[in-house]
């Protein structure tokens, strides 16, 4: 096998001690068949050397890589990497490595990081779904390769998912703001097929109707969810020429953050605010937002044993995790 | 080799079209040949069966794994996973794939990290280094494996390395707390051992001198550069026990964001904050925090460059880069 040159392998430390390769390769692997002084002989040599066992051959024969791919939206926005560094926390701990893909949001990218993932052998893929093809769930089904969503879902139960409780949280986040007395709520709101942006909607719709507000479809501002300034001129637009407005529930913490920041630019008064993710729970912003909290590191627990899991039962068929965690309300 | 069940390889397609296995591999690689009908048939049934190259075969033959790994220190920190954003889109566009392995600024996870790398038959590496250890670096070096650091180096100019002007940075922080006229300025650093914080001291003890400020090294407070609390009581002391301190320049916008909510939080006035990433340029905020801006798309454009570069000049020796990158304040 080709390899850049000065890749040490088990016939240079064999070379270099007068011994055999079967000799070194069974000292490593800490067979009984070799001599506890010669074992670690072996050992110093290998370590002297630079040896580091090579992965690709231990994959050729056990059909395992010990890599799972972690494919997301955007690892800018805080609730990724969040949700990255606890994956990786639980990934590491299992002696696996962590492959990143990023899809930008965008179906096509992401069926072309499940791809790579395939073609890449990963034991298995921790997919925060674009939910805008299912190109992709095909192609792990037909090659058997074991998956969990994390975050997002399909209407089909026969996979596994983690989500937060979506429709609730939009609803407490909602019921927030009228307790605060506002009548004019406005909700910026992700695309309907991400399952989370739906049901967030539904949860609002929910308290906007129990209240009996004089609700008109305009109230919902459909809103670019990645980070960037792609919605900048609609967020100007929308705080500046609708000021009863004085009550905002967005999608997640990265629009309210935007319309904040836009908000102090323009000079205006601060509407009240809430956001969803709390990514102030792991991360200081060095202001206080209201969100829901979703608990990041208990679904990344969650997650990571249903994979691990499922990777160790191969083959094995049972129930499928349907999981919506409950969230709650943070005041900031 | 053992694969999980479902996997499909070209014995399938061939057993699906009665052909011979020599006949897909060549007519899957476009070679001249097969018959063009021929081809065609057998990439829709490849298509069909869901068919995807398997890329440790390819490396096998090739010695290359197509593969990148991004060591970092900590993930949930905005300079990092902007870095990650953009150096995971340099290294898509190379048509090669990141592995993220998190240190958590320990030398011991680092060392792990590199060797994981390594046997992950990585073909480069970006490393933000502890600078706790140069263990990584010998074992890199001895295997011949091509890298890059980022944002932090070592003495030994015999590496490729890519940083912002941490001298530069600390002293035009500090310049700007001094052009507002304080007369007492904290500076909040991280270990010495870390170039970009021994290099942003560097600069703000230049600025403090050049202004003959009553300078003490008290005035310094050693601090935690990670995510996380570790260092809330020692921030809350220094902020309640230290009330003529009106300014403070810390090593880089996490510390900053922290102070900030701590400062919030026990109602104090608000002191000058400037810190240093300006994580803002990628991310809003909320709010403004002059903050050292250093250019983090052209660094990773640059760091891929350069580590591309080398993956493809293997062998070939050549000149370090050794690259320093200006930076400029932004008053948010």
């Amino acid at each position: 096998m080709p390899r850049r040159g000065k890749q040490v392998t088990l016939k240079d430390i064999a070379d270099s001690l007068g011994l055999s390769v079967n000799t070194i390769s069974c000292a490593l692997k800490n067979r009984n068949s070799i001599a506890p002084e010669t074992v670690e002989r072996i050992k110093e040599k290998a370590a002297e050397l630079g040896y580091i066992p090579n992965s690709i051959a231990s994959s050729m024969r056990t059909g395992y890589t010990k890599t799972i791919a972690i494919i997301l939206g955007d690892i800018a926005n805080a609730y990724f990497s969040i949700m990255v560094k606890e994956l990786e926390r639980n990934i590491r701990a299992e002696g696996y490595t962590a492959i990143i893909l990023v899809t930008d949001e965008d179906a096509e990218l992401e069926n072309q990081a499940i791809q790579m993932a395939v073609s890449k052998n990963v034991d298995g893929i921790f997919l925060f779904p674009t939910c805008r093809t299912e190109t992709g769930i095909s192609l792990m089904r037909k090659v058997g390769l074991p998956f969990v969503l994390i975050g997002r879902r399909f209407k089909d139960p026969m996979m596994d998912y983690i989500v937060s409780d979506d429709v609730l949280g939009g609803y407490i986040a909602t019921k927030y703001l009228l307790d605060k007395g506002h009548r004019n709520i406005l909700h910026f709101a992700g695309p309907d097929c991400v399952s989370s942006a739906f049901e967030r909607k539904l949860g609002y719709l929910k308290a906007v109707k129990k209240a009996r507000l004089p609700y008109k479809d305009d109230w919902i501002v459909p809103c670019d969810i990645t980070v960037g300034d792609e919605s900048n001129a609609l967020i100007q637009e929308v705080l500046s020429g609708r000021p009863e407005f004085r009550a905002i529930f967005t999608y997640n913490d990265i629009i309210a953050f935007r319309i904040i920041r836009i908000a102090r630019e323009m000079g205006l008064v601060m509407p009240d605010i809430v956001g969803y993710d709390n990514i102030q729970s792991k991360i200081d912003l060095g202001f206080a937002l209201p969100s829901v909290n979703i608990h990041k590191s208990k679904m990344a627990e969650q997650a990571a044993a249903c994979l691990f899991s499922r990777i160790r039962r191969q083959g094995r068929k049972d129930k499928h995790m349907n999981e919506v965690v409950p969230v709650e309300l943070i005041y900031g």
